[in-house]
């Protein structure tokens, strides 16, 4: 894992290159009809063919029978153990609306809710109100003044938005304000430790200011408050792996993960060919590349086995466009597995392949869980994939005399 | 792994008998030419019969993507976690030309080296004197005496040579002399802790007193000092697992391995098949060996891939010699694998099978990267060899009620 010292000295810069494709919710399971997964399904001739020139095996996320979220799902193919470095709801919410987060800054995630005469809670999500409501609401927020800290309020959608704090001495460690049922009032905050008194008195201050602000509304006429998070402090990756990565990524959480990880975010368009012409623009000016491509984990969040086999099918035709950068290490894998079956993340093991020059031939038949399952690489923890990789590419040398 | 408290309890001593034969370097990767590895390449009937009788899998070092050197190799099979217990370079050197380590000698690599009039370094290597000249100067400064501590010089090849300190209180915690550039003079010892420090003090004086020595000669003027290590204090393997261990090997280096572990060592011929003839004269006085085979590595460091198939198959027709022991547990084992095709040790998982009456007709059609990945045995680090050793010879009883 990235952060094994005895592993730091074998770590050399060179000019080789490495692209980590992600394919979110790379993995599947069989269609109760057919038998066949998503992958064996779907008509992936270029994939197939990478297959039989990799190294392939399967990748457990975060540990056998654990179904992982987006945050743990990539930290680990990053190479951090993602049970160690925990990205909160809040500043995963933040991220994913292209909200900046810094070291310090602490973000939670926000509701508007209704609540009665009496402050109770009538309901938590203020009848989901559409974000064209609530933007205006998160607007009026935004104009709260907390003493010592600048104070964001951004709109996420419908009744969700996000609220930063930046400034010095915050801390994540307060309680939700969101009781989880009707018919009491909000929480207040309450520190956690002694470090977060100040947070906590800001927060219920927000709050108090907000219920001012919102007495009029006749749905978002209150605020509830949970997932407070900050940045885990993650060493970076450019500088352990003595490496230049770069991020592609159509989507702004996955933009936002590979921040956390340190790499430079390189701007892009919406689609995954948007993303591959990026990689071929500035191909030269990194040696480590992620590339991000979201639409088969959107499919099989949808439950909709059809739309993951051709989302899958829609990929396969730009492997080639990659392919004919000839990068040295070019490694094709997943964050975790999205079963159209389940419609949610799992914790089966996830396809992966790795091609080099140093594995011809090695392969096995086809890109799918089966025919990976049977591969050179074997059931490896995704924390391991890195050092494949730097291995591979001749960055990572000998261990010990 | 050895050093598993929980499992102290359940090692029993038996008659039962082990055989680790350690393949150097076993593991390969296909010929570009036919897409078949060297093992693939290699007839090699008595191995193939024995991967049919065996249960077979592959074995990783260190961890996935982690190219070992000999030192971490050997100790992952002897069952030792090499992350945790690090051979350094002057400590394996000194192993490597059969010297004695004793626990809290300090040893370290040599490199005999040129400087000009003002002290500043010109050839770091002497312009690679050959060992008839630099002989001669190891005993030159074999004789330097330093207070308190005995000091002894061992010629290594050519421009190299092994210093050894044997005394009380010493310390690997010094830095190195190297500057590992030309131009500049070589850099003064300094202690990385405080207990470091009388160590250091003795080896400036041993360098200013070795300058004196050969300032009159042409090109091993000075030296440089690199690569401190003293030996890892290990649990010794025949407490821990309640054996009596012995090793065989025909290079010094592996013997060397072997005594960090506190085998015994068997003195034996040059050649495999001395030490075959070894291990019958001493079948009856240990309960496990460990025989190390080295040609196969050295064929693969040379980048000869016919020679790498060449060394398989010279080695095969002992097996049987082997064999006839019926040893209780007769297990062929590679401390990493030496592709030929990349000339170096790499990560790729090795191959292994392991022999005993329970395990009659669960193997693999033959003895191959390929075909031991589809062994029962499965892919496991190769810390747990010992342990399925020993359940397989009767002398690792059931953990827990």
């Amino acid at each position: 894992m990235i952060d094994l010292e005895q592993l730091h000295d074998c770590y050399v810069t060179t000019s080789s290159k490495i692209v980590l494709l992600v394919v979110d919710g790379l993995g599947g399971l069989p269609h109760p009809d057919t038998g066949r997964s998503e992958l064996e399904t779907a008509n992936l001739p270029n994939l197939d063919a990478m297959a039989r020139e990799s190294a392939c095996g399967v990748t457990t996320p975060v540990l056998p029978g654990v179904a992982p979220g987006s945050g743990p799902g990539h930290l680990a193919l990053f190479g951090y153990d993602p049970l160690k470095y925990i990205i909160g709801r809040g500043a995963l919410e933040a991220l994913g609306i292209d909200v900046e987060l810094r070291s310090g800054d602490v973000a939670a995630r926000g509701n508007f809710c209704t609540v009665d005469g009496d402050g109770n809670l009538v309901d938590r999500r203020a009848g989901r109100i559409p974000t064209e409501f609530s933007a205006p609401l998160c607007k009026r927020l935004d104009t709260i003044e907390l003493p010592g800290v600048q104070l964001d309020v951004f709109p996420v959608q419908d009744y969700r938005f996000v609220l930063r704090l930046r400034g010095e001495g915050l801390s994540e460690a307060i309680t939700e304000t969101d009781p989880q049922i009707t018919g009491v009032p909000a929480l207040p905050v309450k520190s956690l430790d002694a470090a977060a008194e100040k947070t906590a008195a800001l927060i219920n201050d927000f709050v108090a200011q907000a219920g001012n602000l919102l007495a009029e509304e006749e749905r978002g006429n209150m605020v509830l408050l949970r997932g407070w998070a900050q940045l885990p402090s993650l060493p970076p990756m450019g500088q352990i792996y003595r490496i230049n990565p770069a991020g592609i990524a159509a989507y702004p959480m996955y933009r936002g993960l590979a921040t956390v990880a340190n790499m430079r975010i390189i701007p892009t368009g919406h689609t995954f060919s948007d993303e591959v012409d990026t990689l071929h623009e500035e191909f030269e000016n990194h040696d480590f590349f992620f590339i991000h491509y979201k639409p088969a984990d959107a499919a099989g969040e949808d439950g909709d086995f059809e739309a993951k086999v051709q989302a899958l099918e829609d990929l396969d035709p730009l492997i080639p466009r990659i392919r004919e950068l000839n990068p040295d290490v070019f490694m094709v894998a997943g964050d975790h597995s999205t079963p159209a079956i389940m419609a949610a993340h799992s914790w089966h093991p996830v396809p992966f392949m790795l091609h080099s020059k140093l594995n011809r031939g090695e392969g096995v038949p086809g890109f799918d869980e089966r025919a990976c399952n049977t591969g050179s690489i074997g059931s490896i923890p995704a924390t391991y994939v890195m050092l494949l990789a730097m291995s591979h590419a001749g960055k990572l040398t000998k261990y010990g005399p």
